[in-house]
């Protein structure tokens, strides 16, 4: 049996993915800029949006456990920035890779979270998991380019590698900007904290594959 | 009576105003940087997803009436980049200001031209209006400056006239872009041209004193 889920733990994961939300609309908002035509423009300006969305459902969350969101995200303002600082796309196909791992990996870390909370957090964090029609728009993105050329497969597996380090290199830093609770949370009573590492490493690893970027 | 409107007359429109959402959702994603805290960041933020939604509404429009959203919005891309080029926000207040301002204007004759439009296109034009929240808080936030230090209505006040002398420059420029049938559904027979510019203008005229500014 585990401790009931603390509400200071709950509020510190929104803040940090709520904050990890706001700065994925500003950067993906900037990187559809790179998009050769304008329908693929509006389709990453569209996940953009979709993240903004997201934002608000964990920002008027917080508001109601009696947060302020702006207070709540603050520690993680630094150690965010300087990942998407560290990563910025120089094309079009960079910025879908980014838009399509990225995500995907920030989904599966809430989701093995979200099965350690308490209701109703489970469900909360459930919700503001990314519709996969978004994911599936990348993915084509990166399939066609390989088609067309398939040397870029080896160019974007090495992007993503460096986009996984970076996000290893935040996740640390993140952790040391925490006031605790967060990081007691992931490391619950019970927790395998390595079972979940190889969890999320096994689905990262699937999902290069099924785009055909190997690891 | 009037002739029916004609299909590419509403193609062309949709594709002018579709190219505009696209555009001003990019524009108001790297202006919310320019937001004093995270609150007021998500929420122009917000306000630029939300044209987005607009966009999409259009664009899948556009598709039904078989129209290629891409070619439809070209002719457009150069007048409204010229328009958001020459209107760069310096800071926070500029950045309310332009969508306060910007977003209006676009509605006011978006509703004067869907008044003039057949069923189901009236319907449709109705539909992708604004919702007000997003006007109501950057009121606010004009406002709240101006309380604070009133000097900045001045200040406030010739730029929201340097953003309408720049739209109309750009509404040139659209007009010259234009195939026709666009130009031709705005002067439609029996529409009175002056009497629907002095209506936008009075309109525009009630919302700069609504909030403090001048004309």
């Amino acid at each position: 049996m585990s401790a009931p889920t603390t509400p200071e733990a709950v509020v510190d994961l929104l803040g940090l993915v709520a904050y990890g939300e706001l700065l994925a609309f500003d950067r993906m908002a900037a990187d559809a800029r790179l998009a050769p035509d304008l329908r693929r423009r509006a389709a990453l300006s569209e996940m953009a949006a979709a993240e903004i969305g997201n934002y608000r459902r964990l920002s008027d969350w917080l508001t109601a456990l009696g947060a302020t969101p702006d207070d709540v995200m603050a520690p993680y303002v630094e150690p965010l920035q300087a990942y998407h600082d560290s990563t910025e796309p120089k094309d079009w196909l960079e910025a879908v890779t980014k838009a399509y791992v990225g995500d995907a990996i920030t989904d599966d870390f809430l989701g093995e979270i979200a099965d350690r909370l308490d209701e109703p957090y489970r469900r909360l964090v459930r919700d503001v998991l990314h519709e996969s029609r978004y994911a599936d728009f990348a993915a084509a993105e990166i399939r066609a380019a390989i088609e067309t050329d398939p040397r870029v497969a080896n160019r974007l597996s090495m992007w993503a590698r460096r986009l996984v380090g970076e996000a290893l290199s935040q996740a640390g830093r993140v952790a040391a900007a925490d006031r605790g609770a967060l990081t007691a949370l992931i490391a619950r009573d019970g927790t395998d904290v390595q079972a979940t590492f190889r969890r999320l490493t096994a689905k990262h690893t699937a999902r290069m594959a099924a785009v055909g970027l190997n690891n």
